[in-house]
């Protein structure tokens, strides 16, 4: 068969798969003579990686019969038991048959998402929204639907005024997908009135809520920066849901990627048991369980607090990082550009003058040895050409500032 | 909410997601006090535990800030070199963008179906067949048609038959899947010149092969068993394609869970380069990447020879357990009980008399502490209420002698 040939055999889903566009600088992202602040991952450097060593010496001398087995498709329950009891402090109850663990947050949300949508319902995501999240949900055949983003969140009024819309032309609205702690892209946060706002939204509609929060634990706030737990703005909209209405309408999605460390990829879903058991299923026939291997490790890793106890020393990283880059653009940027200063997170999110086109300014910028990731692709509805992503997470504070100085000059 | 509320935001597939019949048995297979033929996993007696604690002690020493950091989608480059340098002895020609790593060959087959399968497209699947992959294929609504199995694999008669039949029904016939080498659940071996003739059906007839071959090296060939390399009577269907007629319908799935751990769930896809790039992104969008630790243990330990040294060990063992469980049932079996000697792999397929009921008879023999599979549940067309499936990997020769004896005894 020649190549061509195989576009015959493609599944509808297969047709609508796309590079990401970050996928298209990942030969930048890679070289080493570059200043790179388009790629999302967490720095090396807070990696606890003899700590990590050791527990997986350990677990592999003690447990390797049943480490390196395969296990439950739903996780292992020492893992799961473990979530169990740390996650209420932040979610509100948690029972153990509405926890599923999985390969990152990603397969968290490919999962939810297969479970969930059909070819021609509607999706709601942010303007921008994560692009990790419209390749899930394009490639199931959704519509997505942009909603706006203020600076405390999605603009509510214009999330009504699209499920009406949606509901008049005979759609079926399903879900909205939010990151509601240091948005990825946008670096926003959503206020406590709106995240109760939003149950009520969606109970009123008959929306899911798929709540994605990789960052929540990376916040840069004076007051709490050393305190192990999460401040009251920052817990997640599913508390709300539990300490309040109980409207299960929320299925949230953890990760460790950011606070750990990402390769072993290790993640969880806490949704509606009618769903977790879904969930499993798709799971299982997906690949039958996580690594083993990773579960454990990341479980004892949790269970001797390497992730509490480091959360303080990561925070200042980050906000490190942050700051030399909000700095910098506040001393080289021109009258004209705009950027929201995020409460922690990983990203910087900035708007040119209207009339500059990000992907433009890439060109230029590449040829000045920066490269950072224009904010069009992170739009479903095509907005953004003037706006871009700048990730504070990979190189140092100094690298930050001469990166961004060289930007500020292309401008 | 309530539980059933949750039922109108199903997607169609998951409305088709059940779980599968060897789930409902996980409460016998756990328990110690029962002998268990239900579970086809490999024993942890077959693990080189401590080899793979050194390798990950030094990767994560040496290597820490790589091995535990996010990585490619497609896999790491050195994996993805080995494999690209070590497959052509079983699969002929392998190029690098034809090589996608996946979590187990489990995510390679349910990637693949994604990338193929529309609802009411028909797979052909052999009677009996692997369960995870009826649970891929199902869940995205394809149609799922049997073809039946003789001693020497795939009845190439009734494979044309059907063929003719999908054509005149006007659905469109996309794939067939098949485990050619010690086949689960029926332990049978494809011929090599089924394995040619079916390449041609393939071709005269539009279709994809999904070449499933997980247990490929676990041959039980006195002549063979020390030698490392495959006789050429278990070499894939891909390799007659790529040293015949290279019509290019082959999707190689490989895996690492039989022949060195499974808890570390590292397999792999082989397929046309058009078809891998489509692979790819769906990966990305499923789960960003694969364990990189997992990947980089599953790298260092062929490298190191850690499989390929230890396969006579392994075939040995295996051979062992299943000449226990067929000479038991030789000596015991009542004379209307037939089963297939298998060349390898870890099961052994039996046929009772027409009247007997495989899970009436497990009733009993769970009484007397014996668990086994019934083989319903892997025929797609519902036949096979009088098989039933025995794994001999898990229990040692002196179980098995002893949990085959009892379940004769229950006939």
């Amino acid at each position: 068969m020649e190549e061509n040939d195989y576009q015959a055999y493609f599944s509808s889903a297969a047709r609508l798969m796309r590079p990401n566009a970050i996928r298209a600088l990942s030969k930048y992202v890679n070289r080493t003579d570059v200043i790179s602040f388009a790629g999302g991952y967490p720095s090396a450097e807070t990696f606890p990686i003899d700590e990590i060593g050791e527990i997986t010496a350990r677990l592999i001398r003690d447990h390797g019969p049943s480490v390196l087995q395969y296990g439950l498709t739903r996780g292992t329950e020492e893992f799961r038991q473990y979530l169990k009891e740390s996650l209420p402090a932040i979610l509100g109850p948690v029972e153990i048959d509405q926890l599923q663990i999985t390969t990152g947050s990603q397969q968290g949300l490919d999962t939810v998402c297969r479970i969930l949508i059909d070819p021609g319902d509607v999706a709601f995501l942010e303007l921008p929204s994560y692009i990790g999240a419209m390749s899930c949900i394009n490639n199931l055949g959704a519509e997505m639907v942009g909603v706006r983003l203020q600076e405390d969140g999605i603009d509510m009024d214009h999330l009504r005024e699209q499920i009406v819309e949606t509901k008049r032309a005979g759609k079926r609205a399903k879900l909205i997908y939010t990151v509601p702690n240091f948005q990825n892209p946008a670096g926003v946060t959503m206020s406590i009135a709106k995240r109760q706002e939003l149950l009520k939204i969606a109970s009123e509609n008959d929306l899911l809520i798929i709540e994605d929060d990789p960052y929540g634990d990376i916040h840069f706030y004076e007051e709490h920066i050393n305190n192990p737990d999460r401040p009251p703005e920052l817990l997640p909209i599913r508390y709300y849901d539990e300490t309040g209405d109980k409207t299960g309408r929320v299925i949230y999605l953890g990760s460790f990627s950011k606070v750990l460390v990402p390769g072993i990829r290790t993640g969880f879903v806490v949704a509606p048991a009618a769903l977790a058991r879904k969930l499993e299923y798709a799971k299982e026939a997906a690949d039958v369980c996580c690594s083993i291997l990773d579960q454990s490790i990341a479980n004892a890793a949790c269970r001797q607090g390497l992730v509490r106890d480091r959360l303080p020393k990561i925070r200042k990283f980050y906000r490190n990082r942050c700051n030399a880059m909000l700095d910098t653009l506040g001393e080289n940027a021109t009258p004209k550009t705009h950027w929201i200063k995020p409460d922690g997170g990983l990203f910087v999110w900035v708007e040119l003058d209207k009339q500059i086109d990000a992907a433009d300014l890439l060109k230029q910028t590449v040829e000045n040895g920066v490269v950072f990731v224009p904010g069009q692709p992170f739009f479903v509805n095509g907005e953004g050409a003037n706006t871009l992503r700048l990730a504070f997470s990979k190189e140092t504070p100094e690298n930050i500032v001469e990166g961004v100085r060289r930007i500020c000059q292309s401008l």
